[in-house]
């Protein structure tokens, strides 16, 4: 039995309590979205404000030297590396998750000439399936999916590329990634994982599993703030090979020399596309900064601690609503789904408490539990919370099922 | 014979000289680099701070609907629109000038099936020509380049798109739009204007040339901050043709409906690739906000009338070096670059003493007008600051000569 007088003794044996007062969290709000929308830094709004006044204002032009505006892009993968077990220089910070995706399916395409076909799942991330469909279009991919049990299976030697996301956005349930890389090699194909939903909020070993490319998101768990620059890692060993089609100026050998041929930087650097977005760039690193000072050891720890004591808590207060997340709490990321046919309108009397967790299409309740953030508090409060919303019956209110633009 | 007085009473009677005082400019420093890296606007760093605090850090994640995030790349592209003669619906900012540049140069190699070659100029700004070199390594794409006066002849029936910079970064000539668009529209090819050195500094008038499609920088005269989001062109009557390659959901007709399949959103928005960057737009949507308000008739007579001035005046200061900008002021954009073998050098000299210009390789002096807050005094103080500098050459000495990371 959870109650709340046992969630106050967690919250105050945390060792990750001091972390929470450095984030802004608005009074009188449980937010249980950090995996849609990281909170915001304590320090982000300072950080900005020096970087907007004193480098931009004050420094103009010469701050890409003094303030080293230049080697933002490479200094923030560097922070995010040992989040995903990657070495600093295989981790850049750059555009969005889906440009990066491109770059690097089309990559994955010219390594593996002859093989055309990207496999994933149907259902993956829009995005991610969305992009193939780009390269598709262009006639330089083939798009296949499959069920993640017939995954194995569909890998023959048509497949350039296995590109899947860690940790499903819907359900939370997360692949095998070391059985997956090795069997993607065993056919000869390359892989692909999109970390939106794994950087900062599950254990990643990107180097251990020999993982080949990666992508993931800056705005959930690394708090980078409102479509934050994305990252991308490529293990060293293809360094040299890597061809990306975004070949813009900033990844060129030698951007300030003005030639007309394109020659690739060495290293991750040939990633980089356009003029790096520094304001972005340095509201990421502030939250980059918080997420590596605590570890993945912690975060992992705490993580599975909240679902746990979540997941407790909603089978008492809410014992008829199905949880679509794994149970072992090793095999999914850091949220707990739940299905209802209604699930938008709960969602939407649970945000009318002050409850705020989100909805996906067509019949999920999503809760995400940031580590870095999150209380057992809150855990007891959003069960009691969507207790009472599915008693009282609340959510049928009109105005809990108008559909908002962005849902 | 220009004088200090003289440029006194001149910005004593510029209609623009309140706007001057919206801008943070710091105190003893001659800004001639707006062309590079544009000012920063006071309002941004109030506003960015109201969208971290009160937005990011209170709304969370309900600001995409409460604080319409959604629909920002939307509106500030409508605000854009005016400055380069569109109609609202017509542009979009989102991604970097270089990403966009490879959307377009996809888009146009579609729409002209059976064509595959690019035609630029040789010198074009680097990332041009390398963001059709990566179409190029893809298989889809053949670069031409022809010196600006073969062009016209280099146009051919395997041109699918004319891709050039209307005003030349280096040299500030300009392109003669309306006769280039309609030679490229006569040999059947499309055309693609990057204005990255004209979007609030010289007139534009794309629907007036029948443009097809164009792309331009949110951080040089629109003043949206270091590597700020570029917008997109697309003329109406291309809207429901276009098919660009980077798919991502923000360009789906339903990215909340998470399906499979991609369908591409209706109009502009289709451009669209990740979630948009909330904070860069913020900030650029503040600096593109005063160069709308002033508006391009008063920029483009005041522009005209500073690189008069500054012309004239280094004309006596330093009157045996080269200008290599069209002397007619109706023909370059608001800028006047200089040949020297030690330009590097000597720009160092200009900024050790205050005047910030800048360098491009390798022998070009370039001095950027921004007609919103450059003032005639400053032009003076420029043009004394180099007769002098030449004169004692100060610029020999070691430091001045050692090259920066960015230069």
């Amino acid at each position: 039995m959870s109650n709340l007088p046992e969630a106050r003794a967690l919250d105050a044996a945390d060792p990750l309590r001091s972390w929470r007062g450095l984030f802004a969290l608005p009074p009188g709000v449980v937010y249980l979205d950090g995996n849609s929308l990281g909170a915001l830094p304590l320090g982000t709004a300072s950080r900005l404000g020096e970087v907007m006044r004193r480098e931009w204002g004050e420094g103009l032009i010469r701050s890409w030297n003094t303030a080293d505006w230049i080697s933002l892009p490479r200094r923030v993968g560097a922070m995010i590396a040992p989040l995903v077990g990657a070495a600093p220089h295989e981790v850049i910070a750059c555009d969005s998750t889906s440009v990066n995706l491109f770059k690097l399916i089309a990559a994955a395409l010219a390594m593996r000439p002859g093989r055309k076909v990207v496999l994933s799942e149907p259902g993956n991330f829009p995005t991610d399936l969305y992009m193939i469909a780009g390269l598709e279009a262009q006639g330089l991919a083939e798009r296949r999916l499959a069920p993640r049990a017939e995954l194995v299976a569909a890998l023959d030697e048509d497949v350039a590329l296995l590109l899947l996301t860690h940790v499903h956005y819907k359900t939370g349930a997360m692949h095998d990634m070391a059985r997956l890389t090795r069997a993607a090699h065993d056919a000869g194909a390359l892989v692909l994982w999109d970390l939106s939903h794994s950087a900062g909020a599950v254990p990643v070993d990107l180097t251990g599993c020999e993982a080949d490319l990666a992508v993931g998101c800056g705005y959930k768990y690394l708090n980078g703030g409102p479509g934050a620059p994305a990252f991308a890692f490529v293990a060293e060993r293809h360094h040299e090979a890597l061809q990306q089609p975004l070949t813009g100026w900033m990844g060129h050998a030698a951007p300030f020399a003005f030639t007309d041929d394109y020659a690739p930087a060495s290293g991750i650097d040939r990633l980089l596309t356009g003029t790096p977005p520094i304001l972005a760039l340095a509201a990421l690193e502030e939250g980059v900064k918080l997420i590596a000072g605590i570890g993945m050891e912690r975060l992992t720890t705490k993580s599975r601690a909240l679902s746990e004591f979540l997941r407790a808590a909603i089978a008492e207060t809410a014992p008829g609503l199905p949880c679509i997340s794994p149970e072992d709490p090793t095999a999914r990321g850091s949220q707990l789904s739940f299905r209802h046919p209604e699930a938008y309108a709960i969602c939407q009397a649970l945000i009318a408490r002050g409850v705020i967790g989100d909805f996906r299409d067509p019949d999920i309740l999503r809760l995400g539990l940031a580590p870095a953030y999150t209380r057992f508090e809150d855990c007891w409060n959003a069960a009691q919370a969507l207790g009472e919303v599915l008693e009282s019956g609340e959510w049928e209110r009109p105005e809990y099922r108008q559909r908002a633009a962005v849902t």
